[in-house]
């Protein structure tokens, strides 16, 4: 088993829901969604390490107010001060990562409902093959749509999946891949691809819809539901045999 | 406010989930998905009929166990006997509607959750525009997969929509785009497709991404989920002002 660092970028845009606050800090059943995330990866025995990635703007105050509890209550979760964009927020946890990390995974802060099978399936490929994500194949036809509203277009979805988080890589890859970016292409927006561009084949892990990124006040509702449910379990009958003799 | 006939494919695929069931006739929540599907519309006063279609091995069971119950207890559903692909099946629906219907609207039968202000959206749409259907931005980047499950291109999401159900249409302008389909494009694959070749503009509803399609086992248990949750809502506390002369 090799060990993993979990990068979790939460500088996140205003959400248009919940009034002004980022959607990455909205509570979802209790908890702000940054949290469920971090919850999913930092009690793991291969995870090394979590960075939490928040924006300039929200990092001292971030700092100030959860640092604190991150260490004591889950040891091995550190915040980082992120950059004007997602890549340089990213580069900014990576240059922290320990040599000695096999892997490297990106997980988005409103991605909170990631089924734990998934994480190891996902950790799991990138160690065989170096870099692998979590995706699921594009269930619906794809509209292209103008300003107006209106279809332009039908774009096929034979062998399109939508590609989802966690995002894992050999640590190596990704680090040099990162230090290649200007030369890769400065256009690239995704770790993933950033990676292809420098070469390596990225492999796709069969996720569930439920993986969804929290985006609308609809989303976060929808996740409110899923976290709320338990599902209803048959009970299992008593076992009477040992006692037929007792008559 | 039109009146509007409602189509529920039903014919379906057998399920990779609970045996060999088709995905439409498989149970959520105590009853079967196609019923859920129907129920969303058959209560509605706008709509003048429902009409169910199941695949021809289908058909003559499930008329004789379905269609009293459906004309007893809804009054306004008809369960229809389909063809070999979706297009005939539709088409055997669509020769059923009256001639004073305004709009023809389509619905997945494994599309159960679509909340009610969706359908009045897209009904609405529809009487204004002549053809509209839900739909969602794609809020994920999409990669095209190759056989051995390794990425091969990123697609630009920009501008790209998920397509959902209900689709609706102006009764005239389906009814015609359906008879011309030969000419159209055999390959079209969609209804909203068939109209927009027929050179009629189709207008995109934003609808929420819990109008899912239950493609597999893990949707169903999403489905589960989001049918048995009920929003914790505050209590309003009694109003005590008239009481308080009665010390």
């Amino acid at each position: 088993m090799g060990s993993v660092a979990v990068i979790i970028p939460a500088a996140g845009s205003s959400s248009r829901f919940g009034g002004p606050v980022k959607k990455p800090f909205v509570p979802l059943a209790g908890k702000p969604v940054w949290q469920r995330a971090v919850e999913l990866f930092c009690h793991r025995p291969d995870v090394a390490a979590v960075y939490v990635v928040v924006s300039p703007a929200d990092y001292p105050q971030f700092r100030q107010s959860e640092r604190l509890k991150l260490r004591l209550v889950f040891g091995n979760v550190e915040v980082v001060e992120g950059g004007a964009e997602r890549f340089e927020s990213v580069a900014n946890a990576l240059a922290l990562v320990p040599a000695g990390v096999d892997v490297v995974a990106v997980h988005d802060a409103v991605r909170p409902l990631t089924p734990p099978a998934v994480i190891d399936a996902v950790f799991a490929r990138a160690l065989v093959t170096g870099a692998a994500l979590a995706a699921v194949p594009v269930a619906d036809t794809l509209k292209r749509v103008g300003p107006a509203g209106v279809i332009t277009e039908t774009v096929s979805r034979a062998g399109l999946w939508q590609a989802q988080t966690p995002q894992a890589f050999r640590r190596d890859w990704l680090v040099a891949a990162y230090a290649a970016r200007a030369t890769l292409g400065a256009n690239i927006t995704d770790d993933a691809q950033l990676v292809e561009a420098a070469g390596h084949a990225v492999s796709v892990v069969e996720s569930v819809a439920a993986n969804f990124k929290i985006t609308t006040a609809a989303d976060l509702a929808t996740a409110e539901a899923l976290l709320a449910y338990t599902p209803v379990v048959a009970k299992a009958r008593p076992v009477a045999d040992e006692d037929e003799g007792r008559w």
